[in-house]
């Protein structure tokens, strides 16, 4: 991607919906509703509020229909996207909003969305490590590394990697400074207690516990992108 | 704190108002919403939504006046956190919870919320970066560390300092493996892409920007301070 100017006014926007992960979205929103000369926009089909998978309340302030061509598309994940990879509404949104985006910047298993809509064919992508084997269903290519940019395509991990992926993002958008500046106001010289965040490192019993949990969701998903990309053979997205 | 036994049912909460950061409140509200057997209440004056200071709605699920007597409070900070220090309804509010809870954990500038209402006198103590030097005038010990534990006081310095201290209190409440699950699951092996999250790493021209954008509201709040802990000697609160 090539920087825009300074002074090109940019438009942000991320979807949100029932079921979502709060922080998928909140992480990357501290860090890019602060990009100079910028509008974030949080959209979903209509204007009422959201639950994600924890209770929270989030509250769109437009409409798909009503967003206009977002320059960067923020697309988180959670358990509630499984709704979203045969939703038709949804992946005509990201469709459409990708083929003129600058970046379009998935976290957590939102990519397993992208990956629904047909937009990861052949890209470079990671998503939450639970559903990382769903990835190569879709077609796409599955990088593990926190954050991954192929292209327009940039994916974070899960969860919490939205705040790196989204640094990034924020310094592909207006360099590096930006970013850091950014970054400074946050406080971010993280300092997990423990070393826990990633199944390479996690205690084995913590592991343990957390695949079976995440099993059947990710038998889910994965039925859910064989039944998806085997379409894909019939008609053209 | 004694570990509460795994049956106890705890109530965790959080104050949110106009003006607040939103990731102080929605870092731990990701880590705090997972504690096994317990209930999360998000509270308010009233129950109308409050924009955060880039704008993101957040809603009240109770007031602060049907709020139940909290195990752990959460006090976010934010540039709106100027008004609350000098509302007695929220100081009222805070003194009162804070002396029945088991940890009361605040996130950036909600410590000088907590200061206002003459909590922290001789607890050490963190806060935003920005900040820090508010602390002595509400006779805290200032300690720059990134989450500080003084008794049933935690508190995490700017903003994203709000999930490592609340992967610490889940730790508390709930042992280790517990945390470290929590951990996993939000994948927080952390990778920020620059080295400027606090003002001893931080670029000088980046630092120098961002303490020239911060030095007014600092010096309102070294003022309230000042203000508010001069009237100590005269009352008792």
């Amino acid at each position: 991607m090539t920087k825009p100017n300074a002074d090109e006014h940019l438009k942000i926007g991320a979807i949100i919906f029932p079921g979502m992960d709060q922080m998928d979205f909140t992480g990357p929103f501290e860090v890019l509703s602060r990009v100079p000369n910028s509008t974030f926009y949080i959209s979903w089909k209509d204007k009422t509020p959201v639950r994600d998978a924890r209770g929270l309340l989030l509250t769109p302030d437009t409409t798909l229909a009503e967003t206009p061509p977002l320059d960067v598309l923020v697309v988180p994940g959670g358990s509630g996207q499984v709704e979203l990879m045969e939703d038709e509404t949804v992946l005509a949104f990201l469709r459409s909003q990708a083929a003129n985006a600058r970046l379009v910047f998935s976290v957590c298993t939102g990519a397993l969305t992208l990956g629904a809509a047909g937009l990861l064919r052949g890209v470079k992508s990671t998503t939450h490590w639970a559903s990382f084997h769903v990835l190569q269903h879709f077609n796409a290519i599955p990088t593990n590394e926190r954050v991954v940019t192929d292209g327009k395509f940039v994916s974070a991990a899960g969860i919490s990697s939205g705040i790196d992926g989204a640094l990034r993002v924020a310094a592909m958008l207006r360099g590096d400074a930006v970013a850091q500046g950014i970054q400074l106001y946050m406080e971010y010289a993280p300092e997990p207690p423990f070393d826990s965040g990633k199944p390479e490192t996690a205690p084995q019993d913590v592991l343990t516990t957390a695949r079976a949990a995440a099993s059947e969701l990710g038998e889910k998903r994965v039925k859910m992108a064989k039944r998806i990309s085997a379409g894909w053979g019939k008609k053209q997205n």
